[in-house]
């Protein structure tokens, strides 16, 4: 097992790279193409599951700190372009083909995304000490944005923690540690393999996308889950609520202890906003996920559509 | 063989759909999950392309109508969460974890991208009847959407007419006929099978990223050659340059008539802007692409990222 | 009396202009040199009002159909310049001359803002006959936007209803009629002129800026009270709130009866987010305003930051 | 005279204001109650000029470092409204009043503006000591925006350098200096006034709207022009042009001498993309000018519609 992926206990420091000075990616690093080839070999494609959720007006979104919301809004109207001259064609021209064209503008955390290790650090550096000063143009970061990714095709446990307890969704605000983990996969019999994807469910997507319900006070993560799964060798952590942890914080100074803990120290990679509820219905745990991250240079996030296909039995 | 899908001259009318009245999808009901598990199974993943290109600053997209170009920047800053007060938490708090956030705008046709069915039309009216009178909100159309889309896993050939007549890159303005995919065919030892993603290779993304010489003027598909693929029972069209077709269109009333023909008349969704170079350079002309549509509520166009794994000798 | 001014009962039917086919800004045609000069005649300019509110993250804005919130962000910082190399100069020029730059984003009815006759008629058609089948364009209309309407330099008469109800805010959706209207005036002993600008001030300011308290259910000029402002000869009609009008209406098939009668039947346009309080303070009723509209081609509504010069006594 | 106005000889280093530790706004201080009472009482009313240009799509701006261009868009159509649900109100309703509404988004230094002290400065610092550390935020500069400028009633002075060198437009990338400025005010036979606007006339806007002409190699001010002025004592200079200054810049690490010394040195704002076509050809070189900045809070630039009535005769 890969020695670094062992280290859990939170420092509140930025962490070196064990894959070296120039690394912007951490443990997506454990993809090969072996990893890939044993991922391909165990899945039942005949049964697929889409994890993401749509992108609409309206959807809830992080918005309490002045982000701004999903929008989209035409640029070419069949008719409009009839009436406007911005396309230097023959009226007839625009008459016969009905030109429809739109543009959309959002958050990068908006909708399923991944969050880059730039996204958070600790005092003005983060994951592999690129900082702020250096690496922060004008537009986005020069380093470990979403661009570097690979494609991501590996094995995935999903852990029902909300199906564990009997509940459709745990209560608000509520802190996800490591026995509820422990607990979760013991109910289920499965267990967490290094370089997995490891979705935590909590329920939240049953009140979506209700943005009164779904976006403040979330139960999830807690600091004691996360280094519980970064040390069994988890390489993304996921969940179905707006940011992976818990919230509020219920540290006074650090209001996302878990991103912090996850993107610079462990090398950890977070998806948010995942549709779990077709695979909790269908009791799928295990499966191989096959995902690309929208190409951002730089960015701090990305919209994600994992697909996922169950391990064959 | 699917009957619609032998049909091919062109009409210059919206068809309906073969697939029923509420059909917004066309030819992607052609994938089902034994035409993925073919596909799977044909693969090797050891290998892999990404046929995507990355989103960036000063990118080459459409803008000649007005569409807005690619923009990227940050919401949140370090050090600019310090000196502002627009998150509602400690001082303490904002200078020990370092927050960043960023959002985008784009044309939704730019970058790699998938263009759907309402984008082009012909007098008001779209694929299977759907029209702007009824059919087109404020913000965009209710009816396809590339959120109706499914994962796409297919069978994929590259046509590389640029390599089959030897040359880095087709003339400017050069239209793609019939003969010379035939011939490029020919020469790659490929045939084109009911349902493949059919990705012509024109050679354009040698000049990429210089907007100038990228973007007007490119060579493309001409009408007879998207009827032929068309015939041939092509899923999907794609290309390496900015608009699949010919351009300047040699219709003079019709600035795109391969976009109005595949998407109105044949229900064949387009991809542009596909990175074909490395598959290229290996001589892969035969692969598995899986691939998610960014799910855009309604839009005429959505990014999206091919993972391209080739057939397995 | 410009006989037009004396019409008043409502239709629902949009006016063709006394001021001719090609008119587009209705009584804004009553500014003339001559009217100009009397306003300047007239004014104490050793005094002066701002009537406008600021632009910043987080301001109440109309969003409860999904229009846009006020976004602004940098495009360049001084030291994001120097790590990025968007700007195409030596690393010793970005370091010597620290460039700042930035953008917004923002619905045009946002702030201080005047609306025009594109932003609501009957039945697709408004004021003056113009329709959306053959002058909205894909991005604008391309009739009747505020870039046709000549400098404001107008006499103004503040009507304080909550002032003259003795209230520092009227009631929610409290409807403002005839009665309320004339009660102020004599109270305040003042008389509107043909060709004022006609403010009315609620006290919706006093909440200024809780979008709780702000947006919803405002206090606002009734149908009645619209018709008799627009019969005493009012040019501009303007108040302190979100939407001129009572709001949730009264009507159940017409959500903004006030608007659409304003707009496409009388020719007058109407300023929304009025600064009132300093003009409510010091007891000023009668003024000159200077105003320029930002000359937005086409569109529906427009900034303006109108200054206030009491009339000399 | 204030004396801080005669100081002319550029240090390249930021100043401290005379108007105390507080100030953001520089010589704009030298506008009183006084001061606008004497414009009032000077000029003719009765003709007017506005010196802004339209906002348009396809306008020129700013864009060589990727700043965005002008955007205009639909949120509501009369149409799109009845077919979407948006908004929450009954169909009847949406049908019978025909709602538009759009929305915009630029780079704040399109079309006629004003640009603030935090647009430029050296080493992170700009006027006054603010700083780049501690003020700038993460969307905006907390000092020195146009929120903080008082409306504008000043005298002004047109100099018409192209008129007085007998050309339509000065050569491209010509430099005015000192002797050209004082030349032109010969012949026109007007002089500076402590507390004046003044607008250099280049003819650019001859050949507006052509991005191709107008955008890049402009004649501008040079920084021995600007010292002349500011010793005269000018409040604000402004220019037809794009950047006021000679472009490119004739220093290698300077690409905007003028602006630099302008805001940090001397306290003086700029106003761009004048439109002085009209006062030329009617020979008007003296005025009154009256504006309002749009209030942006923290913005580097913002839009101003400045309106110009001649001094009386």
């Amino acid at each position: 097992m890969c020695e670094f992926c062992l280290k859990q206990a939170r420092s509140l420091k930025p962490s070196k790279s064990p894959w070296g000075p120039e690394d912007e990616i951490g443990r997506l690093n454990l993809i090969t193409p072996e990893s890939r080839a044993k991922v391909l070999a165990s899945i039942d494609i005949t049964q697929s599951y889409d994890l993401s959720v749509d992108y609409f007006m309206g959807m809830p979104s992080w918005s309490a700190a002045g982000d701004p919301p999903y929008q989209i809004w035409m640029t070419h109207t069949p008719t409009g372009n009839v009436n406007d001259d911005l396309m230097g064609v023959s009226k007839e021209s625009k008459e016969l083909i009905s030109y429809s064209g739109d543009a959309i503008s959002m958050y990068t955390h908006c909708g399923t995304h991944i969050d880059t290790f730039n996204h958070f650090g600790y005092r003005g550096e983060i994951w592999n000490g690129f900082n702020e000063k250096e690496h922060l143009g004008s537009r986005h970061w020069t380093k470990c944005g979403p661009e570097k990714y690979p494609m991501i095709v590996a094995r995935a446990v999903m852990i029902d923690v909300a199906a564990a307890k009997g509940v459709d969704m745990l209560p608000e605000s509520y802190g996800i540690g490591e026995e509820d983990l422990k607990d979760a996969l013991n109910k289920q019999g499965t267990t967490i393999q290094e370089g997995d994807i490891v979705m935590v469910r909590t329920g939240r997507m049953t009140v979506w996308p209700d943005r009164d319900k779904y976006l403040t006070n979330s139960p999830g993560l807690n600091i004691e889950g996360a280094e519980f799964l970064a040390g069994e060798g988890a390489m993304i952590i996921g969940s179905d609520n707006i940011a992976l942890e818990q919230n509020p914080s219920p540290e006074p100074d650090n209001y996302f202890p878990v991103h912090t803990y996850l993107f610079s120290e462990v090398g950890i990679p977070i998806i948010e906003l995942l549709w779990l509820e077709d695979l909790s219905k269908a009791g799928i745990y295990e499966m191989g996920i096959f995902g690309t991250v929208m190409p951002l240079v730089g960015a701090t996030g990305a919209p994600i559509q994992p697909m996922a296909f169950p391990i064959k039995k």
